[in-house]
């Protein structure tokens, strides 16, 4: 426990045991890295929708089974196999038993002729199709001849699961918490949400009071949080006062921040303030860049005060979406930073009150131990703070736009306020 | 027709045309040049309002007639001659027919001593006065002696007309379109803007449907746009939803907006968005600038939201106002550029309507062939603006609204949404 | 009277006159300093609040009475003597009468090492304790041995007093102005602010016509203004449209301005107005470096729109708030600098109106001699104005919001409309 790194190395451990196996966005794997996080926090529940359910204007696909899938040549080498790779196939792929040419074959594999060592990552969720990832340096490698495909799947009438766990608080409005679990071994793009993730839930059970109830989902990207808003949309609605997208949080080299579709609610206010005060550089991102399930979040008729909260942002590093994406990319420090700020976030939202004086013009510090004996030409840079503070304590700002206008981080204001409600000289203004 | 210069050739014939006739705030000049535009576009009523009338805190003047005007010297010979350019001739000279010793007469002459080649652009319309322009190098150049002075002309009772051209369109909200046909010879102001307002009276014939009505008007200068508010404002103010004085229209040095007094009128946005959109630069200038009409229009007590849409504004280049901005100074590609602007800001207006989604979160693309199968690295830039509209058709943004926000022409984006409402996951909100 | 300097040289002397007192938070300096005021501006009132009063969270403190203060050494020499520098004594100081070893006495003696000639200002209200200040250099220079120490003061119940001076108007609407004199012998920081609030009261005194009621008020600095609050704060929070206070007005190295906590009342625009159009240039800066009385009428509860206006602001430069703050800090030429601002502050509040135009579209000038006759190539800086004037007279906009549109000063553009007022083209809005 007195090493820094703890948690930072227990979240790395997890993605370490999650990373083989191959998630996509229905099927065993899904459940398998469900039933782990469960063995991490008992009270994450695990749902099923039926195949065939409709969702808004989607409906729930068929379920997808994996059991073996390779290339092999004339000789019988499986010179692709999904075994050593589950990137090699692509996803939702559809059966198939049959000897192909070389160049008949050609049409089904994917490679990155930019990047020739990675496997890129691609899937066919709503279009049945077949499909082979190798490498550049590979494809370009094979000799003519002869190949047998075989892969041995199922697409069939199943369920769409996704994890749910609701803490609740000492007021039913929420924070929620989404990240997905549909990526097959792919380690910042995705299992560093729902390590991080879990790692929050650990944190916030172990609180002795929330204020607020905190609503965390794993679910399959896209399809999957349609599916949980068309079952609650309403709740959600009415209930969720911020919402964070959990997603790319597992590597060192930046902080992300993408805000929601209106960029004002209170998650982009906290957020922003959080990073700003906290770190020394992050990425400011448009909602025009977004391309997580703050899109779902975030939709007209939807409108949930969600933004996203990372480090190196999809689509914006060179191993994005493919097998370069893999444990070497993150580390026990990225997910800790990310776990951070993401514990300061939610912190800050516990405490984000709005206070006012209980007297007009300033109190008197100096009888209560609060201001020095003897004027002269400085104050103290904490006695500053303190009647700045005060003076803005006026019941019509919140902690995190009272910390924002004297430029201090919101938690240190809190300190302050602490002390001064314990002086009576300030309380908390009832909602 | 092959011909993309045609329409732009065909304004500057028009110019060429209306050249040499004396225009003024009254008289036959006037009419002859309204007479002409009605060759082009039958519909364009002639109008007459008598002197005399009161307007606002104006009345209309005395009909001015002029007939010839020279100054000859002692042998008889014709050293300025209105007929040669009527520039020449102080506007709204009083008649006169006498002696002049030089020195008596030089208080008449006005030149311009910084542009020694240009005849000035001179009026007296509201005090009885006469008076000749002349180069400064004719004048600089004059004898001694004396010379014979004649004004030919009259100033009585009479009318003051303008052009007015309505077509209704599917609703009684209207656009205003205003130029005004009171300068004599010369050519960006004011030739451009009559004969590009034409063109777009023709363009706008020629269309199948008009969402909006079209109020055309062609007056004179400040008396003209006072007169014609006298008698419409209450109608105009009920139902223009945007304005916009045409003026200045015919170079091809640069395009110009001048903002309406509110600065944020449809007018105004329109405009700047497609001129954003369409044009590499443009000049900005401040209400503060204006000059022209716009400053009846959206005056205290008349507000309407009318700006003004120039190529180099009046006031800011060398020939203005003098016998300089002539036939050399527009072009057919000058007039063009003003007249595609123009046509395209009509053409935005025209399907400025709110889009909403149908679906709540993200509609499925892909079973409607408009997303591809497979999902892989990246998205191409039309599915990337296409997700982007759709993630702001909440109902609330006009359609330059969501194009300022998806960063994209509006026209464009206009199609994504055609698209979209053709697949049924957008439509219009009923206002 | 032919002298321009000649207020500035009357505070000046005003300044020489008062800076020996020894001014406190109470006590007989404070009534000596309030009686030579009222020796110029006979009406105003010196008003007495007794010790052990209530003040919102304060207790008005004892009354300080000090007769003589000094340090002698073993041969009976004074080597600090209050009667030569009331700075030398910790304001406030408990009286004592003891000998000391010079490593005992060090503890009460207070000097600045980064200043070593300035004898610091320090003071002691609300804490019992006596103490002596001195430069740096002697307290370096001071023999070991022991010392003797003399305190001859009381503190006992007696009253806190301040002056104030209401000079009523045409209507109860209110201009606040307070400065402090509760500072002994410095002179920016602060004899100025008593001195040019003084010299403002006279000019006021001196005007035929006062729109709105002044209220100048005398107070010692924080304890004073809490207990002016006290007792006047409904009065104050429903009269006062704008309140200055003025501190720090007596050198000549800049302006500065501090707004209002909520930063936009109508005492910031019309500061920052005149300043910017008054001085080439000032520094403006944040609430957050507030430090005087500002403080209390700002507080949340209070509310008062209040800022301060001054020359080199306290805290800012090098002899704030030590003995190098005296009389040469200080100049005819910046108490009058500071003077003369105000001055435009108050008639630019004396004239803000809103104003509109009496006719729809622009007037025509011309009739009215206001506009020249001949149309040409330009309009005078003065007809530009004026038709700028008239395109924002609608009602809306108070003076100064229509003189920064227009771009001009706000008493200037009141010449305007004063001109075009007397020709009927515009009239004041009934509020």
């Amino acid at each position: 426990m007195g090493d820094k790194l703890h948690i930072g190395k227990m979240m790395y451990q997890w993605a370490v045991d999650l990373f083989p196996v191959c998630r996509s966005i229905t099927g065993e794997g899904v459940r398998q890295t469900l039933n782990y996080l469960q063995g991490i926090v008992p009270s994450i529940q695990i749902k099923e929708v039926k195949s065939g359910e409709q969702a808004f204007d989607w409906i729930v696909p068929d379920e997808w089974t994996i059991r073996k899938a390779y290339i092999a040549d004339e000789n019988g080498n499986r010179i692709i196999d999904f075994k050593n790779n589950n990137l090699h196939l692509v996803s939702y792929s559809t059966p198939i038993d049959k000897w192909f040419k070389k160049e008949d074959l050609e049409q089904y594999l994917h490679s990155l002729p930019d990047q020739p060592d990675a496997i890129p990552y691609v899937t066919s969720y709503y279009s049945k199709n077949w499909g082979f990832c190798l490498s550049h340096k590979q494809k370009e490698s094979l000799s003519p001849g002869n190949y047998h495909v075989v892969v041995d799947s199922d697409l069939k009438p199943g369920v769409l699961n996704y994890g749910e766990l609701v803490l609740p608080g000492s007021t039913d409005k929420e924070i929620l918490i989404s990240t997905y679990i549909c990526h097959p071994s792919m380690a910042n793009n995705e299992l560093s949400g729902p390590v991080v993730v879990t790692a929050i839930a650990k944190w916030l059970l172990s609180l002795e009071n929330r204020y607020y109830t905190y609503r965390i989902i794993y679910v399959p990207e896209t399809i999957g949080s349609i599916v949980y808003l068309s079952k609650n949309a309403e709740h959600l609605k009415e209930n969720v006062i911020a919402g964070f997208n959990v997603t790319c949080v597992g590597d060192d080299r930046t902080f992300s921040f993408l805000p929601s579709r209106k960029g004002n609610t209170l998650a982009d206010r906290v957020t922003e303030h959080v990073l700003k005060h906290s770190v020394n550089k992050y990425d400011k991102y448009s909602f025009l860049d977004r391309g997580s399930d703050e899109r779902q979040y975030c939709s007209p008729g939807i409108d949930l005060p969600v933004c996203s909260v990372m480090r190196s942002k999809y689509g914006t590093y060179p191993e994005y979406h493919t097998s370069l994406d893999d444990l070497d990319l993150i580390s026990p420090q990225g997910l800790d930073g990310a776990y951070q700020i993401l514990i300061k976030i939610m912190e800050t939202i516990e405490c984000n009150k709005k206070y006012t004086t209980v007297f007009p013009c300033e109190p008197q510090l100096g009888k209560r131990g609060l201001y020095p004996n003897l004027g002269a030409k400085k104050h103290s840079k904490e006695i500053a703070d303190m009647m700045n503070v005060l003076a803005y304590s006026d019941g019509s700002l919140d902690l995190i736009e009272l910390a924002e206008i004297v430029g201090k981080d919101a938690l240190y204001v809190h300190t302050i306020l602490i002390k001064l409600q314990q002086s009576g000289l300030v309380e908390i203004v009832k909602s």
